[in-house]
């Protein structure tokens, strides 16, 4: 029934969001002398907004909007070594090993058996490609799509270049206006898994009533039981 | 003859290493009162040289650089400010306009009518979207190609993905080890157009008696005749 499946990567395959928690805790240890941990947690999501037409989706701009939210914190009274540190951690968050949900493993080779699967992730190109080559799991993929961003339009160009009519696309991710909404919108189909971490950016309007245009799994484990009742029609 | 010719971008088509030289150079004023000019620019190299592993090519990795030589440049005592002074100049880097080199618009408008083109560059991938999309260049191309690395294996999974014999394929560009080596070790020609500002990162090991794999150019306006001369054997 399905010519090709898509899945996203961050928060969907593997853990992504545990890393930015992490890195934000450090943060926020690290500016303890300056403000409190709700005022870091506030300038770093508002500076994170403001950056992210300029720096995209990433760790490495994550890392300059941590540094500048540091300054802005501090008065400008933040040392060089605490600079430093940010700038280690965003090297750490960057060779991190991937962890992968449970049941991704062997959802991901299961569907592998039978239908062409496809990464479509946004963020930084290196960081992803190595992600992807990290998790173990790309011999299951026959395509790795890394894009700047989910849009309707994104995915028409990449079901295009693959040949694929978007009523036999299936896309699988965690982020309702980026995995399932637009696609929903050229007429595909799709598996929203709620993270319990969606990051705020990742937050579209979606209320009940859209939930017929779409399907909703608990975990990953259960994709392949799914797949196969739309496949028996 | 050509099924597809793949140009580089960066400092084939228009100008970016202008970009990061001025960006060095108010590194180096801004770090005047802690360092000679000389011990930043050589800093700043090796800072770059060791996190390109980490950080790849592309704006926000040199300014994660930028911010890194800055501290140990200062031993620690670089200022908030300064900091700030260098996100800031990251962002304007991502935005700045973008220089097409002299007979870049029409070379490709010229070769357009006649071949496919791809775009095929390295960098960040938000920043270089941008910047096709700014060049004025993107109708003339039908292939929009960033990777994380240009190897023969780069180009062979492109080339296959087009469906493109390397024999019929011609890459146009300024790096011997990006743009020619490993297009001409597949098969496939290429074209060295040496920009004077060739980043010490992309120098490779050619010698004069490589010159007959492939074909060398004073500048892109020399471009639709070498094709042509090329097409008539």
């Amino acid at each position: 029934m399905f010519d090709l499946i898509g899945f996203d990567a961050d928060d969907t395959l593997w853990h992504n969001e545990t890393l930015y928690l992490a890195a934000q805790d450090k943060l926020k240890q690290l500016l303890s002398t300056y403000q409190p941990a709700e005022v870091v947690e506030e300038v770093l999501h508002e500076t994170e907004t403001r950056n992210l037409r300029h720096f995209g989706y990433g760790i490495k701009g994550f890392a300059l909007s941590m540094i500048e939210a540091a300054i802005e914190l501090s008065e400008g009274r933040v040392q060089g070594q605490e600079i430093q540190a940010l700038v280690d951690l965003a090297r750490e968050m960057l060779d991190a090993p991937v962890q992968l949900f449970e049941h991704a493993e062997e959802t991901v080779a299961s569907l592998s058996a039978t239908h062409r699967l496809a990464l479509i992730t946004k963020g930084d190109l290196l960081d992803q490609q190595a992600k992807f080559e990290r998790s173990g799991l790309s011999t299951h993929f026959t395509h790795l799509e890394i894009v700047s961003e989910k849009t309707s339009e994104t995915y028409k160009t990449i079901l295009a270049r693959h040949g694929v009519d978007p009523q036999h696309f299936l896309m699988v991710g965690n982020s309702l206006k980026s995995d399932v909404l637009p696609v929903v919108a050229i007429g595909g189909q799709a598996v929203y898994i709620p993270s319990h971490l969606t990051w705020a950016h990742e937050s579209a309007s979606g209320h009940a009533g859209e939930h017929r245009h779409y399907h909703e799994l608990e975990h990953i484990g259960k994709l392949p039981d799914l797949v196969r009742q739309l496949a028996a029609g």
